[in-house]
C-alpha cells in the first residue's frame, strides 16, 4: 500500500450520516461510520477485536456500539466498556478511532497519525459559502481503478475533447497549450481557449451571441482533491473575468474529492458551485446531469486502463508532453509517502 | 488442509439419496453419491482416472458408474471393470471408494484410512428412536465459512441474546453463567437460567403461565456435530425435568452435522427431535422456521467473520472468558489432527 | 504461455469484420481488428502504448485509429501518425501490427515473427471451392478449457458414443477399432464401421434402405485446425465413396478453427461443407443444429475437466490405448513450441 495516510479524505456525504451504522473501506481499511446523538461524526475500525465481526453489523445503543456478536460495547474513543458475562475488560480491547470532521457538506476522516491531525487544514473553497454562489451535490462515484489513474486524469485537459466531444470538448481545442505550475499544495493546470466557439456546456448555460473566452483551471491538491475552475465569457473580457473583476461569465468550480478505497478502486464524491442560477436547483441538476455522462466516460476509460495495468506483461510506454503536469502530482505524492515511512 | 480426515461426516440427506449420481465436495475432494438397486449407499471419488472428467457426469448401469467421456465403467469399489476398445484394463485404473452408512435419516462418509472405519462409532441420538417423539428435518444449510467458526458458534451460549433476540435469545440471560465439561468425546458446555421469563421459542411452543426454568446443553462432538439440548419447564422444576423425571416440560435436540466442504465454507445438515406434538408435523415445521431465522443470522455473522479472517493483517485479538470451551474444542480438534499426521 | 506463435490461426469471422473496431483477446494477447475503407483487413495490439487505453475504445478516421483518451492516430502499420498538442512525434510511439489475411470466409492472423508469416501456408480445402458442394457457416463457440483439451477431443473418435450418444454417435462403434499416422503436418486418426446401422446424422440427411459403411477421418493439423471428413455410403461401397469415385453417398467436412483466448480458454470458429442440398441453406443450418447439440456436449465435458485439472493435487493418470493419437499431437506441438524458443 502506497497511500498517504496523514491527510483529510472524504468519508461520506455529511447528509449520509444518520444514527445508522455505516461501513466504508477507507485505503484499504474497513471503517464503521455514525453519529452520536448529538449529531457528531464518529469513525471507528469496523472489526471487534474479539472475534472480528464487523461492529456495523451491531447496534448502537445510545452514543456507543454494541456489537453483534458477542455484545461487547465500543464507545466513540473505540475504548471497550462492557462486556457481558465478566468483570474485567481486557486491557487490549479497544479499537482504533478516526479523526472526523464535516465541512462542505463533507464527511472528513484522518487515516494516519491522530496527533498529526488538524483540522484547519481540511481543505475549503470560499465560493462555497457566499449565498449569491449556487451549490449542487453530485454521486460518490465508484471507480474501480487506482485513484492515481483518476488523478492524472484531472490533471489533464487534453483529454476532454477525445473522452467528452459532446459534453465539455471542443474539436477547436486541439492544440491549445496547456501549462502547469508546481504549488506548496499540488500541481495547476491550466489553458486558455481565446475567441473560440463556446462548448455544448457554455450554450446550455451561458447565453452568447458570438465567439467566447474560455478558460480551465485543474487545481490538484496532494493527495487526492481536484477542483476545476472553468468559465467562459465575451472573446475579450475573458481575463478580467478569470481575475473575479466581471460578473459577465458563467464559471464553475467543478470539486473532486477522491477517496482511495482499495489500490485499484476508490470512490469520487463530486459537487459543484456555480456564479449562475443560484436560487435555481434545477439549474444544479441540470449541470450535474452533464457531469454524470462526462464522468461516466472517464469511468469508462480508467476502468479499461486499470485492466490493461492488472495484466500489463512489460513493454513499451510512451511519454507525451502533456503527461508533465501528472507526473509532478505523482512525484509530490511519492514524496508525501516516502516522508511518512520516515 | 486440517481436517480430521478419520471421522463420520455426513455426506447427505438419506431422502436425497437415489439412483441419480449427485456431486459432493467434502474436505475438499469431490465426491460422487448414487445408491445401487439394492438401496446401498455408494460413494466414489468423483473423477475419471484417465482424463478426469467428474464420473458424476456419466451415468449408471445397473450398479456401475460409465464415465461420459470414454466409457470406462467403475463398480462399486472404484475398480474399473471395462475400457471401450481394450481388452487390458490397466491396473492402476480405479477410483477411491469411500465407506459410507446410513443413520438417522442421513448417509455418512468415512473421508480417512477406510481399515479405520466402524459404523458401530457414528453417533446416534437415543431420543431419535423414540415414538413419543417428534423428528424433523430441516436444511443442508451451506455457509460460506470455515467449519470451525461454526463450532465456535455452536460451543457459545453467549452469543444467543446478541445474535437471535427475537427467536432464541433473552435480554435477561445477560450475565447468567457458562459453565463447561471436557468430554470424552468433545466438549459440553451449558447454561442454566432459573425462574426468568420464557424466551420466544417457550411462549410460541410451551404453555407457560408464569416464570420458568430454562436449561441448554451444548454437546460438542469432535469434529463437527453439535447437540443442543435446550429445555423450559416451570419454575423449581428445571432440574427435574432435564433428568427425565417430569414430562412438564418441552424439550427439543437441535442436532447440527457439519461438513467441511473447503476450508472456508462448510455444510450443516441439521434436524431436531421434540418432546411435543410427535404427531403433529406443522409443529416440527413451526420449529423449523424459528430455527431458519436463527440460523441465517448466524450465517451472516460467521460469513461476515470469515471476511474478515481472510483479510485479517494481524493485530490485536481479544480473548475473554466466554471463549474456553470453543477454544478447549479446538484444541481437541487439533490434536486428532496431529494424531492422524502421526 | 506455451503457444505456437508463428502460425495463422482464426480471428474473426470475415462476414464480421466491418469498420467498426473488434477486440478480440488471442494467445493472451488483446487484439483490435478493424477493416480499412479498401476493405482490408487489419489487425493491431490493442493498447494504446500511452495510457495503455484499448484502441478498439477509440475510433476509425479514415483507416486510422485514433485513441480515445488523448487523440493520438495509428495508421495501419501501427505507426503513430500524430499527437495532438505537440510536433515530434516519439520514436517509440507505435503498437505491433499483426499480418492478417482472409480465406475460407475467414480473418486469419499471424502471432508470431511477422518475417515468418507466408499467406501460401494458410490451410486451404478444396471442397470449400466447389460449386456442387454447400458451405455453412457455425458458430464462434467459446470454451472455458484449454485448446489442447479441445485437440485431445478432436483427435478422439471413440468419444463420440459416449458422448454424442443421440447426434453423432452409435452403439455399435464400440470396439470398432481406430488407427491414425503421422502426418507432415500433423496426425490423421480415423475408423471404418462396415455394414453398420447408420447414425442418426445419416438417418437425417441421407436416404438409406439398409446397412452403410461409415468412415470418420480426423485430419489434426499442428497447431489447432481440426478437419473431420465423415461419410456414409451403402454398404460395401464406402471405400470407393472415400476415394471419391463415387456420389452415392453423403459426406462432410466438419472443420473446426480452434484459437486459443487464454491457457485456459479458447474460440473454436466451426464450419462445414457437404455434397449434399448443395443449393438448399437450410440443409446446412439443418446440419449445424445437430452440430450445436454435439459441441455443446463436447463444451461441458471439456469445461468439467478444464475445473479439474485447475484443481488437481496429483495423483494417478490412466493411459489407454486410444490416447495415442492425441499424445502424438500434443508432442508435435511441443516441438513446435520448442523450435520457436530456439
Amino acid at each position: 500500500m502506497t497511500f498517504v495516510r496523514n491527510a483529510w479524505y472524504v468519508a461520506s456525504w455529511a447528509s449520509e450520516l444518520t444514527r445508522t451504522l455505516e461501513r466504508r473501506t477507507i485505503l484499504g481499511e474497513a471503517v464503521v461510520l455514525y453519529r452520536t446523538g448529538d449529531g457528531m461524526p464518529v469513525a471507528l475500525r469496523d472489526r471487534c477485536p474479539h472475534r472480528l465481526l464487523p461492529l456495523s453489523q451491531g447496534r448502537l445503543v445510545e452514543d456507543r456500539i454494541q456489537c453483534g456478536y458477542h455484545g461487547l460495547v465500543f464507545d466513540p474513543s473505540g475504548r471497550c466498556v462492557h462486556v457481558p458475562g465478566q468483570e474485567k475488560i481486557p486491557p487490549n480491547a479497544r479499537v482504533k478511532s478516526y479523526p472526523v470532521a464535516e465541512r462542505l457538506g463533507l464527511i472528513w476522516i484522518w487515516m494516519g497519525d491522530p496527533d498529526a491531525a488538524d483540522e484547519a487544514e481540511i481543505y475549503d473553497l470560499p465560493e462555497y459559502h457566499r449565498p449569491d454562489w449556487g451549490v449542487a451535490y453530485g454521486d460518490a462515484l465508484h471507480v474501480a481503478a487506482d485513484y492515481l489513474l483518476l488523478c492524472d486524469n484531472l490533471s489533464d485537459p487534453s483529454h476532454v475533447e477525445y473522452v467528452h466531444p459532446t459534453t465539455l470538448g471542443s474539436p477547436s481545442s486541439e492544440g491549445v497549450g496547456v501549462e502547469f505550475e508546481e504549488e506548496e499544495w499540488g500541481v495547476t493546470t491550466h489553458r486558455w481557449s481565446l475567441a473560440s466557439e463556446p462548448i455544448g456546456f457554455a450554450k446550455a448555460f451561458g447565453n452568447f451571441d458570438g465567439k467566447v473566452d474560455r478558460w480551465q483551471y485543474y487545481h490538484m491538491h496532494t493527495p487526492s482533491i481536484a477542483i476545476i475552475d472553468f468559465g467562459t465569457a465575451p472573446a475579450g473580457a475573458g481575463f478580467e473575468a478569470k481575475a473575479g473583476n466581471s460578473d459577465n461569465c458563467i464559471r464553475v468550480f467543478s470539486c473532486h474529492f477522491m477517496t482511495p478505497e482499495t489500490e485499484a478502486s476508490c470512490h469520487d464524491h463530486w459537487l459543484h458551485v456555480r456564479n449562475f442560477g443560484a436560487g435555481d436547483p434545477a439549474v444544479g441538476e441540470g449541470i450535474s446531469e452533464q457531469f454524470r455522462i462526462a464522468f461516466a466516460e472517464d469511468k469508462a476509460v480508467l476502468e479499461a486502463i486499470q485492466c490493461e495495468e492488472d495484466r500489463f506483461e512489460g513493454g513499451t510506454r510512451v511519454g507525451l508532453d502533456l503527461d508533465a503536469p501528472a507526473a509532478l502530482f505523482r512525484r509530490k505524492i511519492d514524496r508525501r509517502v516516502r516522508a511518512e515511512a520516515g
